[in-house]
């Protein structure tokens, strides 16, 4: 099935706002073994508007138009949808209640222009959107299903989800279920990755699993897309294949689907009533920012030191018998994570501290990261170099010390090499 | 003048990649006058790029390709190019040149497919890149005059803005000097500065000031585009309406074109030779990691201290008067930032305390800020009352602390209502 995105809005058109609608709608249906083979982006204007839809119409099997739907004068999508489809626009006076309901829980009367969202072309299809004023619909434009949908993200995604890509897989014919499984990594990088799981899709010998990636630095997002007669096919399907992706990927991958690394972190520590000191240098707090404000992470998170001074961190943690003048090691590591475990009375102690290169930002500039957790009866530590200038420092180091703790945490080496780093 | 992009590749069309691309090239030609009326994307494939190089030549004077000039197998903008004028690919043997030698600079042998990336059509003219190995070239495909970039966006915003820019406005024969003028503001929302500023632009009486603006919560950026003879005309014009618009938005203003919050504050402590500590509870470190990897922050920031438990509070700044059972209040914030920049040794010290509401989150959910500056002499505190959840809250907090540090800074009154915050 050729399907089509059509992104209306002068917004979104001029540069305003990046258009994160696209790449989520694209993704999405890719997660579910459908392909976007075209994307058209045009502003607020009718002209546009109707020759993009009678091209798209000519070429597309389905078409997904977002944005538009609005209350105000340039929001033209279901005018031109009409128009288009060379039908009147009719009232949907079930919408309209809902809308007049919808303003009347808050209190507030609608107002007069918001009846435009209960317009729809006459032989639409209406498509519900259960957070917001904007209705979605579905028409014949030509030989294409034409699917609009809202502007506002939480709305779009949700209408997608629930009820675009069902009637999409509908018409694909398939009459399959697809489930998406998701790994999360560190350490390795995408055609490392890559190579190791080689051959994992033939596991299953009629094709029906997939293999992908999405690479966002420092992690890595290993996907399977697998099909099947139905869940439990899938399941049955999915099992010898994503065992193979746990053992071979191992310690490093981080979590899987929802997880992230920071409420992994968390989970391991609320289960054993646990609770964290972290001391940074160069990170600068970015650590503390990943944890903090996770719901629950107030009873753990008990204090996180932040500077790149080094007498001030000897200070901070009340470990006055190294002097400032003392170079960064393993030792220091240790040293630090131990005193700002006893000095916040936390049960476990993080220390991310970075010796940064000189000098103006380059794309060799490294970084020395020294790495110590600190537990009542034990401190380990791990030291790593980061090449890639100032912001890939950052961003890595703080990767690499939450990730060593998670491995801390479930019991795994810490020390095991990564393709980020130099030796 | 009529200017379409067209943005190519799998990564782009597949959702893997959000397209940043198009938006900055979008509001770089928004900010010299001129407009972008379509976008396309299409992946690697050699029917669509066809198909889209020939639609996008019926329909524009103009059109910037970005993407496909790389030395994979993939990479089909010269030869579809070539394919779509009717013309052969020939080699262009000075940037060849240029590529063996950017290989040897870095003790490498140029791959044999790299050569393919100095295969240009014959009628193409060349364009630099002095970053990377793809080059551009621009050429007339029927009515419409093709400008081809390269995908990487450091490399495609060099080209844009020294090369593609330039050629365009000589075409849209505006024989005139376009300059962008921009102010950074906080704590007025985008509908209250434009009422703020209505007439700002009748004060040039020929319509050569352009106002516009772009929201990204919780900053706003107000812009001024102003076209003239040449730039003195250009500053002549200006000069009166940015006078307006600084004295319209006054101590809102937090900085101008290049300028950052944070950049401003670091500039502030570094010229009267001043330092830092700084306090967060449920921001969690995001004020110290806006401020710390700055460089010469490392000379500033002496401290910064994260936590959300008040007797872990009291305890990291050495403040043992109060009770961890007392409720935050002003007299607390202030306190909290007096002993944490004595502890410290600052000159001066930042505490940014919130009361989050119980709960899940919610669009209503609020935070109260009990924020306060502290130096030698002098300590000043403010109370906010901030809604809309918890990231709102938390970003919104963040913002409010920095911008009422610059404000104390600035000598401005640090307690001015903005739009953001309930009373």
């Amino acid at each position: 099935m050729r399907i089509e995105i059509l992104c209306t809005g002068d917004e979104v058109l001029t540069g305003k706002i990046v258009n994160s609608n696209f790449s989520y709608m694209s993704q999405k249906l890719e997660d579910v073994g459908l392909s976007v083979v075209w994307g058209t982006t045009v502003g607020d204007d009718r002209e546009s508007l109707l020759t993009a839809f009678r091209l798209a119409s000519e070429r597309a099997d389905a078409v997904i138009v977002n944005g538009g739907l609005g209350p105000t004068v340039d929001d033209l999508s279901q005018e031109i949808a009409a128009q288009a489809a060379g039908v009147p626009l009719v009232l949907h006076e079930e919408w309209l209640a809902r809308m007049e309901d919808f303003f009347a829980r808050r209190s507030r009367v609608m107002p007069p222009n918001n009846r435009k969202q209960a317009m729809l072309p006459e032989t639409a299809e209406f498509i519900d959107n259960p957070i917001g004023t904007a209705c979605g619909f579905s028409l014949d434009i030509g030989k294409a299903r034409f699917f609009f949908t809202p502007g506002v993200p939480r709305e779009l995604r949700r209408m997608l989800e629930e009820q675009i890509i069902p009637r999409l897989l509908a018409r694909a014919g398939t009459q399959t279920a697809i489930h998406l499984k998701r790994f999360h990594s560190y350490g390795l990088g995408e055609s490392h990755v890559d190579s190791l799981l080689a051959g994992v899709e033939d596991l299953v010998a009629d094709g029906s699993v997939k293999l992908g990636f999405r690479a966002h630095y420092p992690q890595l997002e290993t996907k399977l897309t697998v099909r099947g007669a139905d869940m439990d096919d899938v399941q049955r399907k999915l099992a010898p294949v994503q065992a193979e992706v746990r053992k071979r990927l191992g310690n490093f991958i981080l979590g899987e689907d929802e997880q992230t690394l920071e409420g992994v972190v968390l989970s391991e520590l609320t289960a054993r009533e646990g609770s964290l000191a972290l001391v940074e240098t160069f990170t600068s707090g970015l650590i503390a920012a990943r944890l903090g404000p996770l719901p629950g992470a107030e009873k753990v998170l008990r204090r996180a030191i932040v500077t790149r001074d080094r007498h001030q961190l000897y200070d901070a943690v009340g470990l006055y018998q190294i002097p400032s003048t003392q170079e960064l090691s393993l030792e220091v590591a240790e040293a630090v994570a131990n005193a700002a475990r006893i000095k916040s009375g936390a049960t476990h102690a993080l220390a991310v501290l970075i010796d940064l290169d000189e000098g103006a930002d380059r794309i060799d500039l490294a970084g020395t990261v020294w790495l110590a957790i600190a537990t009542e009866g034990e401190t380990v530590s791990r030291r790593s170099r980061i090449v890639g200038g100032r912001e890939w420092v950052r961003l890595g180091a703080a990767e690499l010390g939450l990730d060593c703790f998670r491995r801390y945490l479930q019991g795994l080496p810490v020390v095991e090499r990564i393709d980020f780093e130099k030796v």
